[in-house]
């Protein structure tokens, strides 16, 4: 029998859920999320719960990571189904506020991660996307004050910019990054792959078979970064269905460009499936 | 016989020993200084000792609220007396860090407040100043996790934003605000003002009496901010060592501008003395 999570709405019943399980001596992880929950967030809770003695996600779909005609309205919304999946991962609370919670009335406060982490990849194509992460980020970490924070590389600027802002701010948090999960045949798990039609779908496998295609090259001692870009390239030009948004290889860690393969590089490429933008990346040289 | 404060350096000394404090139930009171430690900043520490059974200050010369040309290089400090008085007031401990210990290699994150806060006053005089404070007051308010902070009304402006980034960002925090701490001629004290020859020393006593001015035709029925703003550019103007910066009537809580006062407002003058910049305000209407 499956323990249900409870749900709360508000910051101070966030802050006595957890100041409660503290004084149980608990230790508290906490996985944010925007809802519309997918294998790929269910591993991220799944570490929670075992790493941690008290779980807490949150459920928010934050208005100010969405730039000016993205997604915002048609995002896909089920709390209930959510809530269900979250307590078979183990979660102990949902905070699922309204946007008011975490935007009162009048807030003008924003957090911003600069320079090379933003200059490519997402940033340019999405403005004032990872301010708006980086904002709601800042917020829900004080709310929750967790131990260990999780989030997947799927995401994976948005992990490093979670990661520096951490260290930045000084935050009193652990960030764990957690592997991508994927199909059977390779498409990273996404919330938005739920807008694909089923021949969309079928297309979308090409974003995993580019990056693999690259990975071999690299494998075979490729060291020139537009070599594999190039690969990543023209193998999504292979699919009519796929318009590229941009492939790019930067340094894993600050997102700077780079020409020759030396450290640990991550290779990321969007792509335009019909109107569903998706996502994907591998980190090749890593430690 | 006085206990003296602890002195540390690294966040993780502080996390500790205020981890312990609390271990202990202790309540955590934070004064943020730049040290060079007046009676101002010790009627905080006071107000904390009074309010709190753990009381931290912080003495970091934080280089990133000092816009280019300003006198970061030889802002006084002198960490030795300032220890003593932080003593005197009661403070149990002392975190006096490297620039490197809150700005690490490679910082790159801010935390920014925008709106009427930061369009007028002191915002557009020092370019960058009080997105320095919000970043500094973000990174120290996570490293030492208090119940309270205290702030002196005499950076006014500062007191507003900082207020408005605890609550927008949810931060576990009360902000607690002092009134400003003056000379016998009315000069609010100022680390500034050690800065300031004798002769500077005795006209800087102009710009109390030019908000005392104001402040008598505010009682007086004068209800137009022109009006009031005319009374302090003009006292200010009597005084020849003395060049006035700006002088200007806000909403008391949003800094707005103001043409009618009809609820609180803040009365704010800002002169060099020589090349001594001081700053001075008086909130009028207040409920």
């Amino acid at each position: 029998m499956i323990r249900a999570a409870e749900i709360v709405k508000t910051v101070a019943e966030v802050r006595e859920r957890v100041a409660r399980a503290r004084a149980e001596e608990r230790s508290v992880g906490f996985v944010p999320t925007m809802g519309a929950l997918h294998e790929g967030h269910l591993s991220l809770m799944r570490q929670a719960r075992a790493d941690c003695r008290y779980v807490v996600i949150s459920i928010f779909v934050n208005p100010t990571q969405f730039p000016p005609g993205e997604d915002l309205e048609r995002y896909p919304r089920d709390l209930r189904a959510d809530v269900r999946r979250a307590s078979e991962a183990g979660v102990d609370l949902v905070f699922a506020p309204e946007v008011d919670e975490i935007y009162p009335p009048g807030d003008c406060t924003f957090v911003e991660v600069t320079g090379t982490l933003v200059e490519g990849m997402c940033a340019p194509h999405r403005p004032g996307h990872f301010r708006g992460v980086t904002t709601v980020c800042a917020k829900l970490f004080s709310i929750v004050a967790a131990d260990r924070a999780y989030f997947g590389e799927k995401d994976y600027q948005q992990l490093q910019i979670i990661k520096r802002m951490v260290r930045d701010l000084r935050l009193a948090l652990e960030i764990v990054p957690m592997p991508t999960v994927r199909e059977p045949d390779g498409l990273a798990m996404s919330s938005r792959n739920a807008y694909l039609s089923p021949e969309e779908r079928r297309a979308a496998g090409v974003l995993y078979r580019a990056l693999m295609k690259a990975k071999e090259q690299f494998e075979g001692r490729e060291r020139k970064a537009a070599a594999l870009v190039e690969v990543v390239t023209k193998t999504v030009a292979t699919e009519p269905l796929a318009r590229l948004q941009y492939a790019e290889a930067r340094d894993a860690e600050t997102l700077a460009a780079v020409r020759l393969i030396e450290g640990p590089v991550v290779l990321a490429v969007v792509a335009f499936v019909g109107k569903t933008r998706l996502i994907d990346n591998v980190v090749l040289g890593r430690r």
